[in-house]
């Protein structure tokens, strides 16, 4: 039986769009922009307009948009919302349209233009994502975001988790060892994922800054069945049970 | 106490040389080109010369000297050697001058230049090269190779083995995620490594073209005492006991 191919990219450094033109990309990054997505959109936003700069975020924000922006974990001055998934409550976001700036997460959407599609994926929509991925009959890449380029553990570890869901089933093969080595990681991790991510280097940045109270919440599997995902410039979700 | 710093690099394409200026680099490449240079030292090579490009390889051989040059794990028509460890015996390379191209390896010596000293590792000299790092007093980076600028599994379990050394010293420490996720790795892998590496993407590609026979003996650890290390354009070697 013809299987389709499962690949996981640790950075965007890494990423080659030329390989997944036609391939379903999964943005992963969710300490913390890929988890506030998320659950912004399981508070009722409407759609969610990434942008890559401080200054197309500004530009928005004079227009008189709600903007979501942070740099290294901060919230910039002009902002309404910084990158905690604590900050977008219904009360603030449902039916909104907002636009969002992150270090790393936003960027990673145009590097990924060339795919089929652009899913964005967390722990907290883990099964929706799987799901979704299942009915779309593509090749799959999980694309973690890093850190200023560099590997990271927390992407890596909802990447392997992720897998195992996708390979658990028939229709999905791998052959790719960033793919082995994030099932295995998972494997380490999931009996005490709060224990084991102590240990990653986006926990010390954030503890420092105090903004580490989110992490039990970003670690948590399933808080949404809704699935945000790119489509025209924009970022919309659909419930996916 | 103030402790050295410990990093692990997963490919060329993350390696940052501005910030390892003054490091020690350890350069890993074990299936195949750092095994096989480090079993030309163990038998007796004087000096080799890495190359970067297949018109280097072939002016130093209309020169007169020994070359060793592969492609994809083919040996090139030019070339005396292939990249197999097997192909470096005392009888041909003894008190020799080798010049030596692969697809990765000699690439990112060039590209380590900024650092204080590279190191050729493997786990054939694995306990010679932490013992050289330890009389050194330098921050250190396990550069893996990868391959083709992507994650690999066995150069990974290589720094892991070599990272949980370093650590179980008081000399370093690590915040390095790439780090943490190689000794975990390592910790998984290491009671049945040859089974573990079943599933590594390079052990298919060394199969299908039936070069895989030295698996087992470059995942054997302390083949020997020798630390390769570049200067002045060259790989010499020391005994480290």
């Amino acid at each position: 039986m013809y299987k389709l191919n499962l690949e996981t990219c640790f950075s965007p450094a890494l990423y080659e769009p030329e390989r997944h033109v036609g391939s379903i990309v999964v943005v992963i990054d969710i300490l913390r922009a890929t988890s506030a997505i998320c659950t912004a959109f399981e508070h009722g936003v409407e759609t969610i307009i990434p942008v890559s700069t401080v200054d197309e975020a500004r530009e928005y924000k004079n227009k008189g948009f709600l903007v979501a922006a942070e740099r290294d974990g901060y919230v910039l001055d002009f902002a309404d919302f910084g990158n905690s998934p604590f900050n977008f409550t219904p009360e603030k976001v449902e039916g909104k349209t907002i636009v969002y700036s992150t270090t790393n997460g936003t960027g990673i959407i145009s590097l990924a233009a060339s795919a089929d599609s652009i899913l964005i994926g967390s722990f907290l929509n883990i099964s929706a994502v799987v799901r979704r991925i299942r009915t779309q009959n593509k090749n799959v890449v999980l694309f973690c975001s890093g850190w200023k380029n560099r590997f990271n553990l927390e992407d890596t570890l909802c990447a392997g988790a992720m897998a195992q869901m996708l390979l658990s089933g028939r229709a999905y093969t791998t052959s790719c060892d960033s793919t082995h080595a994030a099932i295995d990681l998972w494997s380490l991790a999931s009996s005490d994922l709060i224990g084991y991510v102590e240990k990653v280097g986006q926990r010390s940045r954030l503890r420092d800054k105090g903004l580490d109270d989110c992490i039990p919440f970003c670690l948590g599997m399933d808080f949404t069945a809704r699935v945000p995902f790119y489509r025209d410039g924009s970022l919309v979700s659909a419930e996916v049970l």
